[in-house]
């Protein structure tokens, strides 16, 4: 109810903030008799931690995982999985103007508009150290999934974009340059530009993209979690995100029936359509092409020019930030979105289960 | 678990299929003592109903609705409200072909691949006529907002924008026309347009704005269920939907942060922003600003051209469809967006009572 | 959360007063492809229905069912069902006074006390005929079930007690005699007792015992949703009870360890106890041995004797109840005890399907 | 779904074996702005932990809680409350004989039939261990809960029953014992015979009593949610549980509605009964009164003779426990009974909040 699980069968709860003593996750549903090892795990927290590379925060975090329990013998049991990452790095004092400040944009105000006071040391719960934990659990997830791929990717920085093919996309053409855009020469571009942003004191956001592959038909329900739904909720419960679309998105709106739907054939013995306007869901459901979905991320709110704001009395003031922020998000959002994308498909992968006598 | 209800505190469950006895919804959670009458919800119904006007589908549904429990003497009573509308108008012969054919971009295939078989008639369950449902809920939600107000409306259909400053428009201006466009000048293109698509035995798609407004500041949660991850969700749940944003969505990422963030500044004893590019969250969180969201709805997959698909048995064929059908289902899902806009909001409105000691 | 659903994958939510237009209950998540008719489900319900012997209320109740949706040509789609029973022999007169008075042992201060008033006529949703909806329900998860026996029946009625053997206990047996107590000789004893008690003006309660048989071993959970905390949960939601013991249940109390254990033993090919102490589950885990588990009803509330009471305003009164009640709910709840059981057991039965990778 | 949660609003996810790293518990949506320190808990805990009289397993655990997040200055902010204790005093060696072996009336068959396999060592999540966290939990409910007092007591050990009044009752009188009876004669009594139940290697259980005194009228909810539906969930939950029973319980068959009945007064301005069968509920809803319930553990499963069972195989076999093990446990889970009524009570009291417009 308060907002920090998510998924029904496969569900996780997240816990913790950015100054306390760390962040985590509980898993409950996992099925028993998984392989999963410490290093699943950790490999995909590696694409999310700060100080990767000279375009993100230089914040040194490990964020190494530990593994409380529901593990024996190198596989899962059935049990809760609860994992934890210690805080180690803090730097606290950063946030000392933050006690009698509202930073624009910022979720300051409206913590205080809610729980009628906060932690505001590090944004608290509302740093994005948070989605450390559905790193974690999103790695699971992708295990559980053998062998549907989810690979997400930059689509576009600012006025940058890649020209990039779904269906052909790789991991490695993805990991091969720090800002994630696997059209290399759009990636240089990308980077060079986040990096005068950064000079400048400001931030700028983007657009990823995301390709789930051999999904098989049938995931996702009717009505109120239709599989994009799940999707939509999931992504723009990501810090930053402003927009979800999904195949044609809003690009549909310049097309009529009759170019936009989706011609059905069967080939090699599966149903398949020869366009992929639908983005892999027809009705709620996956109909076992490519799910293809955009996420747009604004620019970070954390910038290192002067702003003016106000004080929590109300009175003017203005607010020069210091500390470590990545000019831009969205390359460290990518596994994120994996994750969370990972995290639906688990969880109608086992609803589907009980789904027929 | 099944995906036929929505919301935690305030929680509606709905049922019913577009050729079966009727359609209806189960409210559990409405607070005792909201003042309700069977006229409040019909208001809504009669907005959503089709053969309203020329561009709307010709099908006569009265949609008349019953209370079957929780009023008494005109006041809810804290127990389940049950609500049912008698389908009446139906020619399932029209839908005989569905039996064998797979319709492109409907949820005939995809039912077949999660059930293993689906009810033919009308679309079964995927039948729009499950909204009806959502809008019965949706007005009693309405009721318990109080003096919050939530208002859609055609932005845009297929090329054509219309002007609209959400801070001001009105109910009256949004019903003016049947297009339910409140740029009158835009109103008239839209509706000449979609009858030439129709004429044309084709379909278009198009975009709703939606604002909510004198919403308090503290409604939402900070992580998973973060208030436009549920908004996002129930749009995405609607039928054609392809996208939702967010106050300056997708076109966040062509600003910068120092341009995107919004000022704070006290006014009349109130926090506000001097700027909306938030679109009234931060955080996930509501901060009193006007709440403004977009959704993006495809072109009608039902279209009266002869379209190339398949048998389910696989084989190539194809399919000329007749039938009573909006060439545009944009204008009549108006109320359906504020429906699902109203049921996110009275259960967080609800949840927040209890977030504080 | 209001609640009225039970269940989570198998999940209903029921709704409905005794004078209002009628009762019923969505069911959401009955797998696809279960065969299902009208009869299913009117056979449970007759079983529960008043006016059916000398000993039940003489309240003229159908009670016939309609199934209104999630039905195509004899079988479940996989979408909701929904059933209502409409109210027909209405004597809101015999309840006038409840306007005014609080009956002892009611619920009509408890109802006040949470909602701020109530709707008094036949006690509401208070009502013993909100059962019908969970019996309806009970029925689908009984042919969900398959082999899955379940057997309730009256085990005592106030000091009078049947000796029966679980094992061997059959419907026949049960629906024998008008008590639903298997011991014919007990039964009789039952019977006349009732009569006696209700000359007089006074009720009586009883304990119901169930047995399940040929359960799968590996239903339920470690933790929280242990199989016999759900059935403690489904059999207490029931009106009229007070307790709730499973196999050794209060008596193991007098047992030691050494004699309680119930040995394991291997035999053709299944692993089985010797004794059964434990009544079916063990670390909240059913073992496949038959469960067993006794429900204690007090005497009903509502008796024809004078009595001393209070109006709403707090003032004392005298209260003479008349209309029609039964002088003991006791063999009518006996379908009832079934149906919770059956709910529990195909909603863990379809949980254990999701368990395993 | 896998059933580590418990709870709506005021919620709890445990999770830990007991010989992994350790056990905790994740609560989600306890209010913001309660005053919370480790010793509130830890208070709870050394109540429940090993090694605190002669008649407790000699296990020495520290059970030193963590708290990981939700906390700022010493108020909880309406985020995650995330607590951890480590084990300490693990002893594996003691369990190699379960990796083979299924132990009379203990979870090990009833695991491997659900999940496959099982982690054995200390019984993994079978382990008593794991009521820590709800205790931890159970401690941060009670501080929310003010003015209300929950007090579990042993009643009865074996054939022993000690003579206390629910009204009267203290948590001095409670802790003056290690058997934690509140009549001193009765608990003198009660040591004895488990130390000699014990010096022959065998087992008793017990009833466990609980009061819950300044209740308000009006908590709980009239169908499935009852409150006392959702205590005997609760209840049953825990290890070693076999029935309960509120207010008059079983004893209620014994006598007529004309005695049974709680007459209804007005003094002092509040409405109470004059007896108190119910036991505090009325159609599932507080009624002010205190709630008085029992809970029927039976004798421990673990005792020291040899016991004839069986191998994985199905093989027959002999098996003598050594190990450090209760042979009551009854006193220590009085703590645990206080933390589970405190869980249902927090969760109703933050319910109810949101049931009157």
């Amino acid at each position: 109810m308060a907002g920090n699980s998510f998924g029904t069968l496969f569900r996780i709860t997240t816990w913790g903030e950015s100054h306390g003593p760390g962040v985590g996750v509980v898993i409950d549903g996992c099925p028993a008799g998984l392989r999963l090892s410490v290093a699943d795990i950790q490999g995909e927290l590696n694409r999310r931690r700060p100080g990767q590379s000279a375009i993100t925060s230089p914040r040194q975090e490990k964020d190494r995982v530990e593994i409380l329990s529901g593990i024996f013998e190198g596989k899962t049991t059935g049990t809760p999985l609860s994992l934890m990452v210690r805080n180690t790095d803090q730097e606290s004092s950063d946030y000392d103007a933050l006690l009698t400040h509202y930073r624009p944009s910022h979720a300051d105000f409206t913590y205080d508009a809610k729980y009628g006071f906060r932690d505001h040391r590090g944004s608290g719960r509302a740093s994005a150290r948070e989605t450390i934990a559905r790193v974690a659990a999103g790695a699971i997830a992708k295990k559980l999934l053998g062998k549907v791929e989810i690979l997400a990717y930059v689509k576009q920085i600012h006025h940058l974009i890649g020209k990039i093919d779904p269906a052909k996309v790789s991991l490695k053409s993805i990991e091969a340059t720090p800002v994630r855009c696997p059209d290399p020469v759009a990636a240089q571009k990308m980077i060079r530009h986040i990096q005068e942003i950064q000079a400048h004191g400001d931030s700028v956001g983007g657009i990823i993209e995301c390709v789930m592959r051999n999904v098989p038909a049938g995931l996702g329900s009717p009505v109120f979690d239709k599989l994009e739904a799940r999707l939509a909720h999931a992504m723009l419960s990501l810090p930053a995100t402003k927009g979800f679309e999904i195949g044609s998105g809003f690009g549909s709106v310049l097309m009529t029936g009759s170019t936009h739907n989706d011609p059905l054939i069967k080939k090699g013995g599966k149903i398949i359509t020869l366009t992929n306007h639908a983005g892999g869901t027809v009705g709620g459901i996956s109909n076992g092409m490519n799910i293809i979905f955009r996420v747009a991320f604004k620019p970070t709110a954390t910038i290192f020019k002067k702003q003016k704001t106000i004080l929590k009395t109300g009175k003017p003031t203005s607010l020069q930030m210091s500390g470590r922020h990545d000019p831009c998000v969205v390359p460290r959002a990518v596994p994120i979105v994996e994750a969370m994308a990972a995290l639906v498909l688990a969880d109608e992968h086992l609803i589907q289960k009980a789904v027929r006598v």
